[in-house]
């Protein structure tokens, strides 16, 4: 019917959440039966497009990755929200795009009282509801402040560290960080902080990359006793800079001559070493058959740090695909057949009401949901936002960076350059400038763009001051700008 | 008592609603029996103050208004709470200043995700929680997202577009709109799109002021059929552009030269038949006697659109009486003398308190509503609102057009010029300032406007993207400039 | 424990206060008998730290405040929240800095329809809800509008005036506010307006502070009469400008040559009148062992108005000590020793927190404190806020006066200079800047200020229109700057 296709392409994929919880046919009969599986998210920080071995990777192997991948599905075109981790991370967490709840930006530097409100309920909190015994291991980045932490949102167990990244070995930010408490500074960088569990400081002996994995295997042992079924948010903070790897690791890499690259590549040898111990514990625990994994990282791969993003253009922090278009896989045995990979576009922003329908929870009354439930789309392989927009927006000094993806088409408006239209399923390096060709198109593409921009909220925080300086300076979002097409058409 | 008349005048007319609900003394009653009368409230679009029989049209008939006016009373200064369509309205729905709300601006154009939100009960909820069948029909203004729909804001029925305005000939919308659709086009201009009944598309094949009345004659019979008091919102979008008129309309003002006049006088008499067919259909279903029956417009007529503000200076967007004066008739032969002018100001404000206090509703708790159940004083024709302070505020670009009323004095600040002051019951023509004669009386009344203003609202969305880029870049409200009085003295 | 030391730093002290209430172990006894004491807390206006006679005056004569000194203890280091009225009241009402609740500001002159929301709970209703009489008489200065009265914000009696201060004497505000009525004016300046008793206009015939003291001691019978315990706040405007006394207290100080300096003691020994007066009272009343008294000032005393802050730095408005650092004594012959002075910092933060401990209040759920229950502290004769942080900040045009203090350490930014490093314990008078020797504790310090003012509140109001007009065009807090180190170092 039209009416109904036009408001569903204008109003994205909105979906308000009613109190009767969202319905997956698919798994209907399992979840009369009461068997809620198990869902292990396992999120990479700042990992390229081509640095795994499902996606092709020359130099870089993820033999535990890669296994998991063949047995399951890969996506060609998985988008967050934002191309940094901090805006990324609360889409994932909220189910909306950072912009509609002022968190935009990544947090500031460092031990700030600032951070995602728990207004928003958080997935975990959604699946504790549900029943889920709930964990978080590895970077939060969502709020230092005792209100904002990751226990007041869901999360029965954290291990890990609350701030944007950290050091990684335990030798050097301990010696670092007790060298200025004895100076009697209280507000250290929070990459030097001893690790924490469930709010008390731990001493962490191991490699981070390692702790993290070990913890999982914990908390997966810690399920499997409690014979509840468990929703584990495995956030490794590799591989983000700092470039930091291990001996043994760094020697499995010796072809590449590059010393950052062979570095990255040892960082994400060590993420896949820990899918690797995981998935042994989950067979060992008889859970592997019931445990839905998903795989893909926070954004694309930060260009001169290690990381390729081919063939994709650009990297994190670009709205052009390499800044947030990511690897990513699906792995559960029970439902999903090996060895597909799904064409269409899926978002981290679908992960939230996936999971609510997988494990049969209920919604918060009233909760906005930006994405949607893609397990029907996937079961049938075909495209769950077909006529639906899925967008980027990064803000600037005093412009933003945007960009709409719809079916095959993409505009793109990059370095306060013009507006311009690509066929991404065509030209996935976006080469080809089509908006001569399509002008209407474009100028109706955009022109939904402006309508999603209105009811975005002013940002709650900025990375740094001087960055919110300027935004009040310069009358930032400046939207008028943003959303001018050039040639001023036929609408 | 000294100290109460200067609260009374301080606060002007805020009334802090509690859940004891609002009691008309004159209607008691009635109420007891519980018999609730039905409410129409039929509203304009830019319809001028001289564009109507009552009010002494030489050129315009509108035979069936005038009979209800001549059976009921007619008010010489029916104030609205802005000068434009979309502000004007929020205020009559939710009973605030649309300044106190973020809703002083029109809604950005087209299928914008921002409207006037819940959180303000709208006087239909308040109607239906007291048993009303409720229903809205025409032209809403209010938002286009699912969750600003009228039937989210209490109105059992919907019928109409969601937009500012839509074009009058099905079929030309409806072949526009297909050729934008056949283009793969989605944001398609609102004046085009199909009307829906209850969110849902419908194919409306009448000149749509026609099309409105025959829904609001069939909303009519609903509610006879379900012997339900109602509240109906009748909101035709005549005889607001484009200027559309039939043929046979247009054929009844051949002696008017002027093309736009005479199109915009044959859309007002549509509106003028459709009153006549609801007044018949009332009275065919015995319902005559017991409808209230109200009617005004949205705001002043549009100068160089057809429309005629005579006597009353400037027109739609001014803060002079042309913009926010508008004809208003009440009909209720049970309770209404025929043939009675009421002279003393009334406002739009003044709709939601009276018609809750008339049909026995209750507030909801906490509500806040900027003017008061006039009733009392209508039957008892005194002025309802006597020392208390009537305002009008429009923001441009970089500066506010602003004015205040209180009894006879009228402060006006407009085109960037000096506060004035007029006499506007002696001079309804705002043509002699008398701001020399009376500077205690000016600053007086503007340092009031200037306290009202400190707990306005950021706008929350603006008409056009440039418009809020430039409002923050001209750091407005910018009341500092606004309520700045030449010359500063006794206070 | 290391961490914790650093979260408690960092997070300052600020104590989300659960539903379970606060317990005070000192005082489990006599709570348990159920034997709740009275609270009088005496607030003055612009009092100067060497302006009574326990913190050693040479000119003003304060014998009644001495002798409850004398048999209480004496704070050296009380900081209020804000070196302005307005912010500094706020507070102390809400237990939160006033940048953290929008209320940075004092509020616009005159009947202003803004105010402190009862979103913050304020001390009286929590003392309210646990059983207390509870009273406010005075100057209220938190919002003139309805919903913001004294008796909205849990005070069960109100004597006083709404605004930021009053013409002390009867006949002669009578006088002109009568006249301004005549002229048919209303927006008339709150210092002429009469006084109100819970709303109701009254007509005051003594010099205010001798009424305010009256009406203290008529709350003080009714409470015994009632059985009740009672939480006084008893808010004199003496000695805020106007400087007006009456003869017979002027003749007390011949001696003084300075006429301003005359009758700023005049008007404090009239305030120390009335502390006698009630003193008495509560001694014939039976409730003087039973009454723990807290004696401060809002501010620091206001230079060239009659104050004196020796040895303390500037004065009202100002970072330095003598803006922020006030008199105080606190007096309970149950509980406290006599003679004793403290000298250790506490704060008018900490004052909700503590009477509420004492009064075994329960705090509402989610409330968030922003200082202590300093009692424990008090009895054990230890600091409180070891190692914790205590802010004052103060926002002028385009900049803002920023300083922290830590154990001994003040970091000091004034007049838009570069940060200064004090040790106020040795340095009082803030004569030298250390900075050069300590630069890590430096940027340490203000590191820590940049992390807190992260989710400072833009103000929801201003004093003066061009006020919010220059914030606004000058994209303030521009905290970018404010907490810019000279020499960006090792960090």
């Amino acid at each position: 019917m039209r009416f109904n296709r036009k408001i569903s392409t204008l109003i994205s994929v909105v979906i308000v959440a009613m109190s009767t919880g969202v319905s997956s046919c698919a798994l209907a009969t399992e979840k009369a039966a009461g068997e809620q599986p198990n869902i292990l998210f396992i999120l990479a920080d700042d990992l390229g497009y081509n640095d795994v071995g499902f996606n092709g990777s020359k130099d870089i192997s993820t033999p535990n990755l890669d296994a998991l991948a063949k047995q399951g599905v890969t996506f060609d075109a998985a988008y967050v929200a934002h191309p940094f981790c901090g805006p990324s991370r609360a889409a994932i967490m909220t189910g909306r795009y950072p912009h509609k709840i002022g968190a935009q930006f990544n947090l500031p530097e460092d031990n700030s009282n600032v951070g995602v409100s728990a207004d928003e309920t958080f997935i975990a909190q959604t699946m504790k509801n549900a029943g889920y015994f709930t964990g978080a291991m590895g970077k939060w980045h969502l709020g230092e402040a005792p209100q904002y932490h990751p226990n007041k949102h869901g999360f029965d167990e954290f291990y890990g560290f609350l701030g944007g990244g950290h050091n990684y070995f335990p030798e050097e930010f301990e010696k670092a960080y007790n060298k200025r408490v004895a100076q009697g500074l209280t507000n250290i960088n929070m990459y030097l902080t001893p690790l924490e569990h469930n709010g008390k400081e731990v001493r962490e002996t191991e490699y981070i990359t390692d702790g993290l994995s070990r913890e999982a295997v914990t908390f997966v042992d810690k399920a499997t006793a409690k014979q509840q079924p468990f929703f584990l948010y495995l956030a490794y903070n590799a591989p983000h800079v700092p470039l930091q790897a291990k001996e043994d690791d760094l020697a499995q890499f010796r072809h590449i001559k590059d010393k950052k690259r062979r570095t990255y590549a040892a960082m994400v040898y060590a993420v896949d070493r820990g899918v690797g111990r995981i998935v042994s514990q989950l067979k060992a625990n008889g859970q592997y058959e019931n445990t839905l994994i998903v795989f893909m990282s926070d954004n694309g791969g930060k260009l001169g740090q290690g990381a390729n993003n081919y063939p994709l253009k650009e990297g994190k922090g670009s709205v052009q695909e390499g800044g947030f278009r990511t690897p990513m896989l699906m792995h559960w045995p029970k439902h999903i057949k090996a060895g597909n990979r799904f064409a269409h576009p899926v978002l981290a922003l679908d992960l939230y009401p996936t999971f609510a329908a997988i494990g049969g929870a209920s919604l918060p009354e009233g909760k906005i949901l930006d994405g949607k439930n893609i397990w029907p789309s996937l079961m049938a392989n075909v495209a769950p936002h077909e006529n639906e927009f899925i967008y980027v927006l990064r803000h600037r000094d005093g412009y933003s960076d945007a960009a709409a993806r719809r079916n095959q088409y993409k505009a793109v408006k990059n370095h306060n350059q013009n507006w311009k239209l690509f066929n991404v399923a065509q030209d996935i390096s976006e080469e080809n400038d089509i908006s001569a060709k399509h002008p209407a198109i474009l100028r109706d593409m955009v022109s939904s763009m402006e309508s999603w921009s209105w009811n975005n909220q002013q940002p709650k925080w900025f990375h740094r001051s001087d960055e919110g300086a300027r935004w009040r300076l310069k009358a930032m979002p400046r939207f008028d700008k943003t959303f001018q097409v050039d040639d001023h058409g036929t609408k």
